[in-house]
């Protein structure tokens, strides 16, 4: 599976793999894709370097990237202390209250939540940068908005393609205007943070906005048909999210969420502002009900909201409270239905791949080997 | 454009396209596609007659559909009266407000509303197969769930397939138990009545809940690359509803709304109720903002709501009221930015179509004729 832009990667197969799992990242490498690291979790530089080290060595010298979070607008002055302030009292009493009404216990006495929010501030994801730098990665995408213009000049002098997520064409033009190199077109139905065009219709038009810049197609991906449908739409490859929270390399911790994503049909997620302030698909709990609710408080923008729930949402997760534990994933949680490794996965998507091409070409007409 | 289908209906291009307009359904068949008639617009049987008549004149003995609207459960001495006299007065006001804050004029006295809900009821739908059933359709699509078994035994004692549209696998998986022989999976990003999953998921969970029964994609279809996509995710068949309003033959009579057309993006779009009830996707007008507003009294349960707004609806397409003027149409209506006649349309597809399946071979590394 190769475009212009698998070659200018090096890559076997254009399918990128995002993970916020270093040995899902390097499997997906391994396997003949291109593994992308989600690096917002990392809040400590030394935690990033310890990862990439890893990756390094289970990578055999083949290409992979790192996922920022880092928004263009620099708010000058304005830490951790000052945005929490901003968060109104009712809105951390219903937090209380919804978990109470759960009956979700504390964190121990010192625990650190284990799920934080600073991974979104500029100053956290430029010491990660300071970090990815020092390692060979081969592309840096960036999830919300354009990278600063000093961070894309920083990528390119070492080699670094740059990628940014978008979810309308007029985004797509923004990031091309920005001297972006890659943009991923992330539909409705995606994972995560996600605007209102389904991928079918969007990744068209994102082509057309910002061609000769490749394009890649997100959200619903997540078969062989599916990504060959992708490539018919006019994209360079296709990245996929969600598949890879059910491999047996993927490190949720938590079996009772790897059983509802297990469990989960397409119908089962929702696009809710509860986890970041900013729509996202995610498996849809009472918790997210709550939010939603409008008899609710309602969300706060991002990022209030993100700080607001960041300790509700590391006790719903380390005491695994079912009604209310989710997690970011796209409409494809429908098709999640065993647990499997990376590579059985990889190879099943290009198995697909191959067999979707030889439909469309019987139904063409083709000679095709 | 071959598929087992395509080859079963004797049409040379498993392209379906919708229309409530005869001229564009024969020209749709005429160019090797299957044309499907709408009916709901069809309150006298002598008028569907009378087009069936022109239809069969204009289609040089090629295969072509009828599309009703026809619910599964019959409300058994339940006329138009006793459901107009279930709609609140409130909602009645809110209509006449909306329509005053616009300055929309009266209809004529005596002049009859030109967009009837009556369609939507059986023994409308009834009476629209009675007349069909004396043509030689080929195929017989239902809008609106599982048609009814009597219907389905008459249709297929005439050798005419049954279709019926379904948002989700388990609407798809009751309209095969229902005996039905085609299943259109239309997905979030589609014209009309939707679910929220997109075409990209949809298409193969329906694929393989009803397999072996050919399943056409709907939703977000309005090229050549788009059609690839579909047929690479399983489908034996695309069904294109929005793409031929801006034909030259698409009789919509109003200027104002074909500039609308044109002039919309993909983002112009919205799946509300204000129409009939059910969430269905169209033009975002400030029609549809008053009655998803969560100010305003909302939508009324179908059909009370189409009944409701009916000569309202008449009054803004008769006056041109471009504030509130809209129309059922999917996300790919940014796309629809010239208006061109439906052959060239259909070339443009096949043409695309072509291009998509060279893209496909040349990433998959074949030798392809």
């Amino acid at each position: 599976m190769q475009t212009e832009l698998s070659k200018k990667l090096g890559v076997e197969h254009a399918v990128f793999g995002f993970t916020p799992f270093p040995a899902v990242a390097a499997a997906i490498t391994r396997a003949g894709g291109f593994g992308v690291l989600g690096a917002v979790r990392y809040t400590a530089p030394d935690d990033l370097a310890r990862d990439l080290d890893w990756m390094q060595e289970h990578t055999d010298g083949l290409p992979y990237g790192l996922d920022v979070v880092m928004p263009a607008q620099k708010v000058e002055g304005v830490g951790e202390a000052e945005i929490e302030a901003m968060i109104p009292e009712g809105h951390r009493q219903f937090v209380r209250d919804t978990l109470a009404k759960h009956g979700v216990p504390e964190l121990a006495e010192g625990e650190a939540s284990g799920w934080r929010i600073t991974g979104w501030m500029e100053q956290v994801a430029r010491s990660q940068l300071d970090v990815a730098f020092g390692y060979p990665i081969k592309l840096l995408a960036n999830a919300l908005g354009s990278p600063p213009a000093d961070v894309v000049r920083r990528a390119h002098d070492r080699g670094v393609l740059v990628a940014a997520l978008a979810g309308s064409a007029r985004h797509a033009r923004h990031h091309a205007e920005a001297g972006i190199d890659v943009v991923v077109a992330q539909g409705y139905e995606a994972g995560g943070h996600t605007g209102e065009i389904a991928t079918m219709v969007l990744v068209p038009e994102v082509v057309e906005a910002v061609g000769p810049l490749p394009v890649l197609a997100a959200g619903g991906i997540g078969s062989g048909e599916q990504i060959a449908a992708g490539l018919a739409l006019g994209a360079q490859g296709v990245w996929l999210g969600s598949l890879w929270l059910t491999t047996t390399e993927a490190e949720l911790h938590s079996r009772a969420l790897t059983d509802k994503l297990l469990a989960a049909g397409s119908g089962d997620t929702v696009r809710s502002r509860a986890l970041t302030g900013k729509p996202a698909r995610q498996l849809r709990t009472e918790w997210t009900d709550a939010w939603d609710d409008p008899a609710g408080p309602g969300t706060l923008p991002m990022p209030l909201q993100g700080l607001l729930v960041a300790e509700a949402v590391s006790r719903i997760q380390k005491y695994e409270v079912k009604p209310l534990l989710g997690t970011p994933v796209g409409q494809i949680v429908g098709k999640m239905t065993a647990e499997r490794g990376v590579q059985e996965t990889f190879d099943e998507l290009t198995r697909g791949f191959e067999r979707a091409v030889d439909r469309i070409n019987r139904i063409a007409g083709r000679d095709a080997r």
